[in-house]
């Protein structure tokens, strides 16, 4: 390592350690020299000239080193990622190196401009850009293949050279954070800008979208509260809550894009270009030129990738659904059994039989998914998608369209096929409820007591004190390297999208649904923000100016919603007494009005517009002054 | 005149006529010689630094000029304009004057690089973009006001001093692009590039549109043939044909959206960027600062529109819905007495009767189609639009509704309500066919046959020559100038989208409709061709990457005529026969099919990529390249 060292003569003296990179346990000398020298290199050398200082432990252990930059080089790499900032004149723009006194709050002194979050996205955005020149392999590594423009830190991930990458937490920031987060007990909206400043923009966005998606489900719960405490049955009242909620459930979803704007402009990543997208790791194929860079890259037939999807991925996952409802149907089969049993001979042990078809399906259900899982996972990884963005969204339909099936088809057979709405109410309820205790209780609270249970274990092995701040580098860097990884906010979008679904489908016939949904994410927000916090390693931010699928997932919700509440509706026997003469004449209605609804929908979401005048304006205000820039050439 | 004659001298020899002004008779000379200053004074100075001309005629007029500007000028127009030209390794650029060797064709001494209405669209836009300096009024006009940055083109066209600006003719190109098209009877595709360099690509791509959707029309008339020849009635062969339709109707749309953008592409207006827009001529309000631009023109509050518009305008369409609707009832009711008269004392007078209801509907209807037509106008042109874009599109959605009202509601008043197919059929036919011969005649016929005949008489006063090419250019100047103005193709595309309703809206009553729609499609192409050439000025070319809110008209068609097909099949006596048990089950069947058809119409929408894999690899290109390009700076 005598050579590294060499390097570190070059750091400024206030070297900030800002990423960590742990390398496997017996990695080759040549192997790490060659790579610490590819980071610490100049840029025209093809380096990625930032800063890396190895973490010596007490045991002696070699394989982690720390990854900083100077703030000069950072400021280079915002231009580089372009990063939008705010201007002293209020405007939003893409930053560069040359016309940064014209930003707000910059001097060459302050090295607070770019937020910590940023300047790891910088590093991670420049390490994953560091590109093999004319390597045709990892030095000491033959079969780590490399070839002109692969990102070497990708191929050293692929084949198990690196172990990871992840951004440090900054423990005086962290405090002020939870403390401002969920420290103190306090009715207000959540520090959402201290939030993306720690964690970034996608995570931030997840946690406005929880804040919004709560504060909009506060007028329906305050609605439904009085159908359940006054056990209001008539069918009017019910009509009317239905066409509130769903015309209300568009409303919130146009809105949201809105408030969405508002912020991702407030925070520079509606604006930001995407960058040209680079295969995503997994991404396989033969040696060809890539017919949007002209670089030599792997190249994968698209045809190949269709026919992976529509003529296997496709057959199984309908596969999977076809045997989810066959499973469905031999747990009502179990029940009507366990039912009849008890009937016949009522005893202790019978009405304890009662219970064992519910507790079979929810083991059934559950362990059906974390298969599924795997398999969606397995097979979006086989289909060969080259982006992230690809593989992520065909990911996500695949989960999002097993788990709505589960999730749900169990309220629709008891709904449109037994019609028994006594038995729907009572199941909905029972599945919202214990949903959401069961998700709160594996997705916080376990992760937290076990991480601080190992926290427990490290600090006495390290004889260390008592406080976090107080921590040594070496000691929060080994704490932090063995806290979990968020895998992203998939499953925390998954689990409002489900809930969103129990409380717009069956809305007419369980108006509290909402109440539950409101006070769950009050406990939501606290319990995410402290796995945030608490139980996971901090994770890169990540820019985006919007939710993506999910939005169009929230909205294809909401147009199901209207098609079941519609015929909920139309099955009560309120209604049905109504219309004692013609039951044709009642499906005819309810036709009717879930047109009537559905278009006056569509309508809603192409009136409304997706951005506020006032962000229009400015969007406007920024392509014009391009427009005449270019002009002005 | 005699100063502004010294302009004339700097022309270069070769003064090649592109744009005719007319002024209004007896214009002040000071206000003359002021604008054609302005015209042909050096950019530096806030002019056009076009040349100008005076046409001088034999009866003395001098408020004619030609418009005209040196190769040069028209290159740096270009790429003003941002023209995008294909270059010489076969991508689209937008063509600057510094990379202009770079462009396939260009050569110093090619002045055909540029077409004619290119050279044209040029012209109009520097004349649009004369903008007044420090003028408070047009020079002897004091009531025609002027502020800073106002567009002295506009003012002059509002205030009446300036007739009218269109491009001349070609007349050789003209006599080619004629034969080319339509002066030979042939079988083939239409010279939809010559069409676009003669006449723009909004324009060509009207009749890319015509051309394509006709095409798209065979399968359906194809398959519709034998339902009528062997008078097919089983339902199971209807709802075979409808279902086919549906889902034809919704790939004929999606494909459209890949063939337009190969087009457009071709074209080079896909990449094109959109301009800045300026308000337009009719806008007016408080002198203020645009808050895009910074500055100064009139400002008018977003919500005084918005006011208007929900306010005055949507009620008032209301009102004429509802009014249009009573009319239709009166119509079914002297209908109604008219058969009833002819049953009771039945003679050639009664018999004759029985023509009047629907003659004089037809009658009531054309006119409140005008009054309406007028009114929407009037109506949106009081909403004070900024832009013409969001004039036109507001426009066209009040016109739209009340023609597609006025069109189908005597249809579905027949099928829904009085539930008589044999009428709706025979009404379907005699609406096409008739609306068809009608507007054939009107539109192109008519003006055809004035044309020649005015053209005639010029001809004879002049004592001119016989052939068209032989006309001098003061005889062609001032024929055109006498020719009517195109008014866009608005009334084109309504015909299209009126039609597409009559084929698909009532698909599985009346096969045959699609048949009929090709054979006028065929004919529509020749009458509209004739139209362009020989009837109307020749329009300025509008540079355009689809077929804007059009595309969303044809599509929210097709949504409804998947809800009529349905509801007419499940109405027919073969499925009524089948259900005869339960009436309940027949509706629940037709309404879940409707969902289904419905569901996999939104899918296919979703799956289908609106542009081809090759262009949309050729777009990210370019994007790519202005990324890199961003990162070299």
């Amino acid at each position: 390592m005598a050579e590294s060292w060499s390097f570190v003569d070059t750091f400024e003296s206030n070297f900030r350690p800002l990423v960590v990179i742990e390398l496997a346990k017996g990695t080759k000398e040549e192997t790490i020299e060659w790579f610490t020298k590819r980071i610490v290199d100049k840029k025209a050398n093809g380096g990625a000239q930032l800063q890396i200082k190895p973490l010596v432990t007490e045991n002696g252990d070699e394989n982690i080193y720390l990854v900083g930059a100077s703030h000069l080089r950072l400021l280079l790499g915002a231009e580089t990622v372009g990063l939008v900032k705010e201007c002293n004149d209020n405007s939003m723009r893409t930053f560069t190196y040359s016309s940064r006194k014209t930003f707000k709050d910059f001097a060459d002194d302050n090295h607070n401009f770019l937020t910590m979050a940023e300047c790891q996205y910088i590093i991670k955005h420049e390490l994953e850009n560091l590109r093999a020149k004319n390597e045709k392999m990892i030095p000491g590594y033959p079969q780590a293949k490399l070839y002109p423009g692969k990102s070497i830190v990708r191929r050293l991930l692929t084949s198990g050279i690196l172990v990871q990458i992840f951004p440090l937490h900054d423990r005086e920031e962290l405090k002020k954070l939870r403390h401002s987060w969920y420290g103190r007990v306090k009715v207000g909206y959540q520090p959402l800008d201290e939030i993306r400043c720690y964690f970034g923009e996608t995570i931030a966005l997840y946690f406005g979208f929880l804040e919004y998606f709560t504060f909009a489900l506060i007028p329906m719960a305050v609605i439904g509260i009085p159908y359940y405490v006054f056990a209001w049955e008539d069918y009017d009242k019910y009509v009317m809550f239905a066409t509130f909620n769903l015309l209300w459930s568009t409303v919130i979803l146009e809105v949201w894009k809105r408030i969405c704007a508002i912020m991702t402009y407030r925070w520079g990543t509606l604006l930001m270009k995407r960058q040209f997208e680079e295969p995503r790791p997994g991404f396989h194929g033969v040696l060809g030129i890539n017919p949007v860079t002209g670089r030599e890259e792997p190249v994968y037939s698209s045809i190949k990738r269709q026919i992976r999807i529509y003529l296997v991925s496709l057959p199984f996952v309908c596969l999977c659904l076809y045997f989810s409802l066959y499973v469905m149907m031999i747990y009502f089969d179990l029940e009507q059994w366990a039912l009849d049993y008890h009937e016949e001979n009522e005893s202790n042990f019978s009405s304890l039989m009662l219970f064992v078809p519910s507790i079979i399906y929810a083991v059934v259900i559950e362990i059906m998914n974390r298969i599924y899982r795997y398999a969606a996972e397995f097979l979006t990884s086989w289909e060969n998608h080259r982006l992230e963005s690809s593989y992520q969204n065909h990911l996500i339909l695949k989960v999002l369209v097993f788990n709505f099936l589960n999730c749900f088809a169990s309220l629709f057979y008891i709904a449109f096929v037994l019609f028994d709405m006594k038995l729907l109410r009572q199941s909905l309820a029972t599945l919202l409820i214990t949903s959401q205790i069961l998700n709160q209780f594996a997705e916080s609270l376990l992760p937290y007591w076990l991480q601080k249970r190992h926290k427990k274990r490290m600090k006495k092995r390290m004889c260390s004190l008592k406080t976090d701040t107080d921590l040594s580098l070496v000691e929060q860097v080994n704490l932090e390297k063995e806290m979990g990884t968020y895998f992203g906010t998939f499953d925390d979008y998954l689990e409002l999208f489900l809930q969103f679904g129990y409380v717009s489908l069956f809305s007419c016939v369980y108006p509290l649904a909402a109440v539950f949904a409101v006070l769950n994410n009050i406990t939501e927000i606290y319990s995410d923000a402290l796995k945030m916090c608490r139980v996971y390693k901090r994770p890169f931010a990540e820019p985006t100016a919007n939710i993506g699928v999910w939005q169009l997932a929230f909205e294809t919700m909401s147009v199901i919603s209207v098609v079941t509440n519609c015929i909920l509706i139309g099955m009560s026997p309120q209604v049905n007494a109504l219309f004692t003469d013609s039951k044709t004449d009642l499906i005819l209605t309810v036709a009717l009005v879930e047109h009537l609804l559905l278009a006056i929908k569509f309508i809603m979401a192409f009136v409304i517009p997706d951005k506020p005048r006032d962000i229009q304006i400015k969007l406007a205000k920024l392509e014009f002054e391009s427009l005449e820039a270019l002009k002005q050439q």
